[in-house]
């Protein structure tokens, strides 16, 4: 049987609305993926009356039903970070220092200079966890995790609010202890991404016409990304999964992807190819998706922003009179922009962009978010899309750069 | 006095995690402005059940204090929206069709042709609301807001959870009202961001030795970012806050600024200045954020991603040995790129970044965070700066390229 799943998230920076909170939708995607749904979030300040009154709503319903709480933030080292303290008022019990998290402290705050070592007694206090908890490491900042028994099957784990330290926490750590404390029946998953596709449209076009062959034993989720959709489904049943990802393929043949960041990474490693950027309207923000993953300079190597006409002339050599003829957002200037780059920098791949990200510069031939994407192969064949994106600028300029991930791994999959 | 305040979103794509809840975070900052502080955020799937228990839970506490519950969300079209049904139980009332809305709404559909014509009944219930409220007019949307008394001083505002419709809902209707319902004295605001300092090194050196002096009477605010801290002081006392503003800039005087992308941004369009970047580890992060403003061509001319050593000698004609001998990440290396850049670009400012964003690559001289940015100025100058950013690789990488804006920044201010 699941448990009551809530998550807790504390923050005064959250409830003032200086900071979104992004912490409780991740761990819900991620508890979703696990089979499991969640019944509640709530956040709250940096308020020991208010945490502590919620706790004790959470171990009386513990007397109900199974909970469990997963709560983030309040671990940190100043005097509004009060997790610790509320829970120890909760349980009654008293707190210990861990040995290990206090060793590594001390050793990082030594390598920051004097001011931080002055400070070190007063941050000593992230190392403390409550007696007989099960401790969870952090291995990317300071503050121990721990998981807490609420009540029968009924747990309260609190991680650290920093998303970095939390999420590293959640997956390597506690994932494992969530699977032995709440086991559960074998779920399976597929993930599948779909390409400049509305969401009301694919429950439109392949929910509805399957739902009573397939999603009587399935669950399926949409998650709506800037250029796609990732479509899960999830089954106990391992063979009407692989029905489902089938008649999804017939269905999509020709904007069905897998993970296209991963799945590029791994390939340009692996057949050891590189690959080289032309970015206008975009700015940088395909070189950033590129080299976001480390070990990323095996297959990049750079490229030109180009945002002036000047500098696409300049850079890339492309004359003046074609960016005049046809205007800088014209699939010919993505033909030579991309063409003019790999004479440059020799790469097998290259890719070009140049767009109206807006919210000005439209016009009726060319409304805002007409968007020409470039490809050079690695046989040397260049091909050119013309787009248009829907959104305001930052959603444009996610737009393109993702599509042109995607038309990399199209290239690899034909 | 000030109501307790609570915001409640429901949707079940929420608390899946597939979609993030921005609405809560947005009321939150306005009515932060406003003076008021919320106690809690909570978010509820479309399960009436769980709602309507809810919405009990604040009718119960309304018999002790005032509250002021502001809910988004459930007042669609659909079968999953449950927000009126369940406001309707909580309150035993019946509800009624505002005849003004329904009358746009049929305009609306009627222009959009037969087949919303035809579903025309199906949506009318956006329009009801229960008898005796008070209505928000909608002026984007369809579906009508209404504030309904839960208890002495105490309401239930419901608002549409399309953030466009709401947010208009929000500042056009419903403000006017709540000064209406909660008067108050005026509150004033100020804001800073002080650079590469840790928020426990802030509370420490400024909130802790001036407390008594200033915050009695004031209240303030830290949200932690990549490279810097925004500072946020809130008081009636003006005077007071001229004074807190004041002590701080003698406190920092060289690493505190005003927000810098928006000021960057404005004074290189004043002054008619331009810019380009060279980006190594930050991979076109940087160009990325230059280009986020619409108008920002008229000051960014573009840049070169040097990615690999080949890159940085060939595009920018660094001489390789000039790499050999400093290392890619080193001051040398920074000057020689911006230097190579702004005679290739011919701008006012230019940008240089080189560094290690890691995980690998580190080495005990120049462990990963190490990151040199080279700055070009109008009148010629070059100057390099050596950091060491905390964090992980994306960390490291927006540390980067937010601090270098911050050298433009000061650059202007200088």
């Amino acid at each position: 049987m699941s448990p009551y799943i809530v998550i807790l998230s504390t923050g005064s920076e959250l409830t003032a609305g200086r900071s979104v909170d992004t912490n409780s939708g991740w761990i819900a995607n991620q508890l979703f993926e696990l089979g499991w749904k969640v019944k509640k979030f709530i956040t709250l300040p940096d308020d020991p009356k208010l945490i502590l009154s919620e706790l004790q709503s959470l171990q009386s319903l513990a007397k109900e039903t199974p909970v469990l709480a997963i709560m983030t933030g309040g671990l940190g080292p100043t005097e509004d970070d009060y997790t610790l303290e509320t829970v120890l008022k909760l349980t009654g019990k008293t707190s210990y220092s861990v040995e290990k998290a206090k060793l590594r402290l001390t050793k990082i705050y030594e390598s920051r200079g004097k001011e931080y070592k002055d400070i070190l007694p007063s941050v000593f206090r992230q190392t403390f966890v409550p007696e007989g908890c099960k401790t969870l490491d952090n291995s990317v900042g300071i503050a121990v995790g721990f998981i807490e028994t609420i009540g029968e099957k009924s747990h309260l784990v609190c991680m650290p609010g920093v998303p970095s330290e939390m999420t590293e926490m959640f997956k390597r750590r506690l994932v494992p202890e969530l699977k032995k404390l709440y086991p559960r029946e074998n779920l399976h998953q597929k993930t599948k991404w779909l390409w400049n596709i509305g969401e009301s449209l694919f429950q439109n076009d392949f929910i509805e016409p399957n739902r009573d062959e397939f999603f009587q034993e399935a669950e399926w989720g949409v998650t709506a990304n800037r250029g796609y959709i990732k479509c899960i489904f999830q089954s106990t049943n391992e063979t009407l999964l692989s029905t489902i990802i089938q008649r999804l393929e017939d269905t999509y043949p020709k904007i069905i992807s897998d993970d296209v960041f991963q799945f590029v990474h791994e390939q340009l490693l692996k057949e050891k190819l590189t690959i080289s950027v032309a970015e206008s309207c975009t700015g940088g923000l395909l070189g950033k998706k590129l080299t976001e993953q480390p070990g990323s300079s095996s297959y990049f190597i750079g490229g030109f922003l180009t945002y002036s006409n000047e500098m696409k002339s300049n850079l890339l050599g492309i004359p003046m009179e074609t960016i005049n003829t046809y205007g800088a957002v014209s699939e010919e200037v993505a033909r030579a922009m991309v063409d003019g780059l790999c004479r440059k920098t020799g790469t097998d791949f290259g890719i070009s962009i140049t767009g109206i990200a807006g919210p000005e510069g439209g016009s009726p031939e060319k409304p805002v978010g007409t968007v020409c994407i470039g490809i050079r192969e690695p046989n040397g064949n260049i091909s050119v899309h013309r787009y248009l994106f829907p959104g305001n600028r930052e959603s444009i300029r996610e737009n393109a750069s993702n599509t042109a991930l995607f038309l990399v791994y199209q290239s690899f999959k034909n």
